[in-house]
């Protein structure tokens, strides 16, 4: 399927080009996807483009940490049954998304919304690191856990948020790295194996 | 990401679903693509929405040819600069696309809407065969080329348009069957090589 495809409706070759907009679908996708919503009820259809209008229109970001919200002040920060006293750092939505999906964390979260990184023209000043100093001067923060990407921009961000959270009697601590649950040794690469060798834990019988 | 995934706004919940209805898109995937419609303008995640439901609301089907349309007679139909005495048959409007994307065939379409399978429960009378024969009745057409794909629900339903269509004085063909070009001798399954040492063709330097 050539850019100049002519489609013998305009219609269809207005949805396959919107299609074809979203990150990883060609125009072969997007003519399949345009044809199967061809075969769905009016109903169907209708509901399937009013609720990315609707996304779009009326998302909220949370007042407190930042995450995607339909309210001022999001579903998670306002739950009185989460611990408020913890505070996980994270760079963007998709890892509060990951992080819920573990149902290991009963905390809060603040979104970042990216690290720093000089290379892309990214300081501190681009991110919701003053919003992060605010929470923590309220004094109702005990730990705040930082879990960005174990990469160099990562690092350098993780470093600057412990210098600025210093001075607070909050306890700063960073996800565990290490061998990814069910790999192989031998697939793992050697910078995490090594770290893994001097970050060892104490043997438990789970 | 698991099928219970909670998210943090109903809208953003919403928009996962419903990409995900899409065929071969996942929960992962249909998630980066709602965050990707996120960054996107009010008005232009606007217009993504109301183009798939304009085209589900608006699309007619030729009545000549029974393809995608946004008019009674589509834009392949009513073009006089096409050859409307060659008729190429076809099963879905995906084949007409592939093979106007070929720009070697200058003829109009008749699309079947499938082919003949008794496994499916498909019969002649659930495909648009009488339309063709309506359309050989007006003696307009001089050559039907059966395009249909080389299975034994394919073959089937040439052998039955062949004997519908042989009272007529038109020259019936289809499609040339060989090895694909660009391929290896080795790699060409064992029916499709013995056919094409059958049905060889003159050597002609092009």
């Amino acid at each position: 399927m050539t850019n100049d495809t002519q489609f013998s409706s305009i219609l269809l070759g207005n949805a396959v080009k919107e299609f074809s907009k979203l990150p990883g679908i060609g125009k072969r996708t997007a003519l399949r996807l345009a044809l199967h919503l061809l075969r769905q009820s009016k109903e169907d259809v209708e509901n399937f483009g009013n609720t990315f209008i609707a996304l779009r229109n009326e998302i909220q970001y949370c007042n407190v940490c930042h995450n995607i919200s339909d309210t001022e002040v999001c579903q998670i920060c306002s739950d009185t049954r989460r611990d408020a006293t913890t505070v996980c750092v994270v760079e963007n939505i998709n890892d509060v998304l990951s992080i819920e999906n573990t149902q290991q964390y009963k905390g809060l979260y603040h979104v970042l919304g990216g690290v720093i990184s000089p290379m892309d023209g990214i300081g501190p000043a681009d991110l919701a690191i003053d919003q992060l100093i605010q929470r923590a001067e309220t004094g109702n923060i005990k730990e705040i856990i930082l879990a960005l990407s174990p990469t160099m921009e990562g690092d350098t961000t993780n470093f600057y948020l412990y210098k600025k959270l210093a001075k607070f009697a909050i306890e700063i601590s960073t996800i565990a790295k290490g061998i990814s649950i069910g790999n192989e040794l031998e697939y793992a690469d050697e910078i995490t194996l090594g770290r893994s060798i001097i970050n060892r834990t104490p043997y438990k019988i789970n």
